[in-house]
């Protein structure tokens, strides 16, 4: 009869996926600030590839910016409810130490549809008209679709409240590159901080994943299970 | 003033993401079972990667296998919130066509804690205990925890009802590849239909891209938006 030997500690599962891609991304992840190496970490442990830092972009205080809005407390707008889903909710759930922040999804509000029609776009970029009373001081975190990414800039282009930090992660074939090299170009332009992958490659566990470690960062662990 | 000319219809967006993938990976896809073709495509729509079929492992009914479950309508059992939230609503909300079926997540259950710890396991495993009832004639699409894959061919094993169709998208560095390996490996002796993602790479995206490809072939369409 077969059976399974395999670790089934989660703190033992997390220092032994943590330990392997310092071991394999250690030289990379020595180039970058100190506050990101984390958030680097993680991103590399969402989608199990450890080769990321060569297309990860920042403004400089991205990650101290991030951190300090939850600290202080602020809305975390995502693009689809997969992203919400990989939120640790032993951050951020009432009566945890993150609480004062909320993760607020719009893609199902009834009202998308009609303004998707109205304003000839996706449903992600529509959803997002509803952001417009949070943006300011918000952490925003694009996990799947380009065309909210490019909509989020026009919008704080045009004055709409402008979030502390954005993290630019849509994945994918159509637009999602060209989406974050126009985050990372104009970002110093309209003044955002902001954490990308650039290229392809992207998607809502590597935008939950960095939530999730600036929340770390934020309670002052590091590397913990979550 | 910086204006971003992209394309928002999302049909043209759908259309064209599948024209590049069959364009990069059009011979390696002419290697697959016609109906495995649209499972590996969307596959590779969700993580912006052409290059999976080679990884890509699978027994020869599984994709007619898991069709046919969802025409009949069946239990879908996911380890992780996650998965759930990027399975289409569209197809399986109340009212739909394939609303016989039901998506199930029982990670968040008040049990899973105690019986992770009187197991001595992750909360994913434990959270598996609670699919018992609904095992026989399920989907089960696991994007998140190797241990989860490992204890699904333990319970089998020991007679716990069988799935229908086991989508196997574990990722990351510690049991990952080891776990699908496994699947791979014992899926004949246990009569286990699969698809699955050999190596790190697999997720949450994977894991409802799988599901919600079934589910469009079910419906009989292919390749359009959801």
């Amino acid at each position: 009869m077969t059976s399974h030997h395999y670790e089934k500690d989660p703190a033992a599962i997390y220092a032994s996926s943590f330990s392997i891609i310092r071991q394999e991304a250690g030289d990379a992840l020595a180039t970058l600030p100190p506050s990101l190496e984390p958030v680097a970490v993680r991103l590399m442990h969402s989608v199990g590839m450890t080769d990321l830092v060569a297309d990860l972009r920042f403004s400089p205080n991205a990650a101290d910016t991030g951190l300090a809005a939850l600290t202080r407390g602020t809305t975390i707008l995502v693009d689809t409810q997969m992203v919400a889903g990989g939120i640790s909710p032993r951050f951020f759930a009432q009566g945890a130490a993150l609480s004062k922040n909320r993760v607020l999804v719009t893609l199902n509000d009834p009202q998308v549809s009609d303004i998707a029609n109205e304003m000839k776009t996706t449903r992600t970029a529509a959803a997002m008209e509803l952001w417009r009373p949070h943006l300011e001081g918000s952490i925003v975190a694009i996990g799947n679709a380009p065309t909210a990414l490019f909509r989020l800039l026009e919008m704080v282009r045009q004055g709409a409240g402008k979030p502390a930090l954005v993290l630019g992660f849509p994945v994918g074939f159509v637009g999602a590159a060209e989406s974050k090299q126009a985050l990372v170009g104009e970002a110093a332009e309209l003044e955002l901080d902001y954490i990308a992958m650039l290229g392809r490659r992207g998607g809502t566990p590597m935008a939950s994943a960095a939530v999730n470690a600036l929340a770390i960062a934020a309670l002052g662990q590091s590397d913990k299970p979550m």
